[in-house]
């Protein structure tokens, strides 16, 4: 990784990300009334990488409901964002959605014996419905730096697969994963896009019913303990709000009934998630009285 | 465990819980205003047990601030709640204060030098102070009980204390620890202690100000992702509250803002917390709306 | 795994290897002087599979010498023959060249950025060398079997590779690993194999010097402390000879000065080791008196 | 730790111990005919620590049989001396008699009910008995200095007794424990209590019986495969005998039929073998053509 003593380190294990401007920094706020407030580089697209694993969960959760349990669980894992040593004693069941492993079972459920051109296609209109941004696409750079290096996500794919948790040929599935991580968003379509989560299920500027109210809070959920590898406690801490990180320095939060927030500053902290964004966002929440812990 | 098909199991690991009516349950909510809604053995002292690990992270906090978090630390753990093998890999450092060892942790830092006794006597002042009820006692018959048979918490202080995580003799911090989980409150005393923590860290009774409302923020925060050892992710997703459990049977939960909560029924679940407790809860905030994730 | 109560089961995970008839059963022993006392079915060709291990750490030392632990540790591994937990905490180095990842990291220093062919036909060559019988072959469909269901085994590479253990493209070493499991060898063929392990590195029957003496012993050695996966304790234990054993339900074991013995029985104990195969060594090394730790 | 760069570390972490001499080096050896070369500080008394594990392992056995192995297993661990990540997952049945668990679990076998001075009389007894020295001695320094110190062992202790793997009050199987390992002796009494296990369970020089052949080899195994720790194989590979280590610098080895050894010398290695011993033993056997695994 690259020394930024200030900002933290910007991800290099994927040689593409590499490549993005350290002293980039976005921040857009949509609150109830769809006003919105926008800084920084905020229509500069970036790799939203695992954050994309909050749209896989809420479209295979339609797909297949709560039968989505059986493949994954939803407790926090105590351990790095790419361990293995959990799914040896779990028997190749990831603990939740949103590591690595749990992500990757997520999008074999939404593979489910298609192609993978259609499964990658349905995440991408997925997430162009909900963001209401025909215009949002994949990043084919970074999905191939991804695929030509992501051997610990092999690792855990292949994992997995010998317990018989992933039903789709290894590499359909991971060429899925790698593309959906590599979906290119600006910090204003993020925000848009996770609207119905702060709104109970529904975008208001589309009045899309995205989920039912109960969905939406149980996803918000997931983020808050899940949402941040192993520094989930941390956010959850001093942000108070449920909150997705990507190693492209990306985070959703979510300020439920309030607002939608996406923040993006590529130096991460030691846990891998952006070290600004995080900092910005408890900046906010605190001015804002937004904490869901209370004002 | 004796097998309590609907109710989950009722914890024998402490002889003297094992004596608890099966059947007793109890629920007491005070919401903003202060009223009272009671159910049930709202009014039956039971054994607090890992609740009263709330109070002593409250108090901690109260005595040495932020530094407390150098003893401490403040992720879920991914694990039971006396699980060892987290502490070896982690040098001593347990990973929150609502596992065992970091309950454990927590109580040295009260003792800090003084005599088992007086540490002791300011916890019970303090849960007697929160809750406005000098009436509130430990269960001599618990502690004893669990001192005789606490060998795992002996494995986990001692293992603390060979790293320098424990700083008074092992035995003084242990036999403190082992009766402040020995406190025996009613739903209707718990709830009451609570309300601080539901209110920005005010009791409204009272009109004390137990903590400043960031504390009370971090301290439902924390509660949140930790609060049901290897369950808080099941808890979040199906209540939606900050809530921490004892094996007692007994949950407290927070409404920020709305309501303090306390439920009790001794039949456990898998991961060691209240079965009917929890079910309680979960259609308690959905019919009322109260899940700090969206309504 | 089929039971087979008093035999132990046969293997199943690859399923070409659950053909085999459970009852067979044979044993070799080929002396100093070349005597060869021979049993039941001791022309049968079966899977060698671990058994291989033996003669790619000899032909990988042979070829990069003591270079080769940087790549590969030397010390019992105390978890199963695929466990994946132990590369997690040992950033990618296995722990020794007998268990799967560390066998799959020596056939990648033999593959060496050569074509998996070339790779796989020094292996059988050398093979047949220190075996002196040209006919020995590998068995296609086995290979191919193991290939169709390894996703453990690939697990293994991919997560070495991300370390950067594995060298070349993780499908050539495991297309190599595979093959080289699946040769098919009789008890005859395989005592004589072993015949330089238990005469100072030298085969009698040719006068061939395949390793020096010190070599020799230090296979040996490796053979004795990691040989039977989790179960090397229990066979030093119990027969007293450096060991290697096979899922195919062979065993390869060196009487040092004395003797080269091979047997083969199908139905494997728990820690997958054959089971009359090691209760055969016990009473034949008793007999004997060939016990390396004394008479 | 001091640094001795050419001498490993002398252990520190039993303050007692930090006092010896780290220039110190003695080493006997005593072949079948029961001459004796002495060399270096052949007569200074050094603590024997975890040797006395071989000693303990040995009376155990022969006061309970083949029962003692319900209690611990026979397996290396794979894992630092004092590590209790092995306990969690196996229940409280340590790996081997060599690691401290192990050690202490087969201390608490031998106290059986007994006050622990009897206990402890009947451990030193033995081994004078088996080095035909009446005047070796436990170091009550030391022994006090564990015990004031020994959190880890405690730690250990009372993690077995929480599953009922210890019988005795943990601070009596402590206090035994602590004990035997700060027994006192010189290379030369070392030496000459480890010949039974070199000559088939018969001390020559005395013509005493101590065990039968068949527990004499076996407990060589024991040694072989566990003796040295997470540095077992390497002192396999490298040495080629079984012997065992203790922090205080010793390393009883045993050459089967030839020889009994005892090395001291104060500085350890990374594992916490002494460094110069093995480097002795390496050369003394290559020299002598003792190892057991082929000449």
């Amino acid at each position: 990784m690259r020394q930024r003593p200030d900002r933290g380190e910007v991800a290099t294990y994927i040689p593409e990300l590499a490549r993005v401007d350290p002293q980039a920094f976005g921040l857009v706020v949509i609150d109830a009334d769809g006003s919105v407030a926008a800084g920084g580089d905020s229509d500069v697209a970036f790799s939203i990488q695992s954050i994309s694993k909050v749209f896989t969960l809420t479209l295979a959760l339609g797909m297949v409901g709560d039968r989505l349990w059986r493949r994954v669980g939803r407790e926090p894992s105590g351990s790095p964002f790419n361990s293995i040593v959990q799914l040896e004693r779990e028997r190749g069941i990831p603990r939740n959605p949103f590591i690595n492993a749990g992500a990757i079972a997520v999008t074999d459920v939404i593979l489910s014996g298609h192609q993978p051109r259609e499964a990658l296609g349905e995440i991408l209109r997925f997430m162009q419905f909900v963001a209401d941004d025909p215009s949002i696409a994949i990043d084919e750079r970074v999905a191939a730096s991804e695929q030509r290096t992501g051997f610990r996500n092999s690792a855990l794919a292949n994992y997995m697969k010998s317990f018989g948790v992933i039903e789709n040929p290894v590499d359909f599935t991971l060429g899925v994963y790698f593309h959906h991580c590599a979906i290119a968003m600006t910090c204003r379509q993020l925000a848009k896009a996770g609207r119905f989560l702060a709104h109970s299920g529904r975008n208001p500027a589309t009045g899309h019913f995205v989920v039912q109210p109960e969905r939406a809070r149980r996803i918000n959920a997931v983020m808050l303990t899940c949402g941040h590898y192993d520094g989930s406690g941390e956010f959850a801490y001093r942000v108070g709000l449920p909150g997705k990180s990507g190693v492209g320095g990306g985070i959703l939060a979510i300020a439920p009934g309030k607002a939608s927030i996406a923040v993006w500053s590529p130096g991460l902290d030691e846990a891998g998630n952006s070290h600004l964004g995080r900092i910005a966002l408890e900046a906010l929440t605190k001015r804002m009285g937004w904490s869901i812990f209370g004002v």
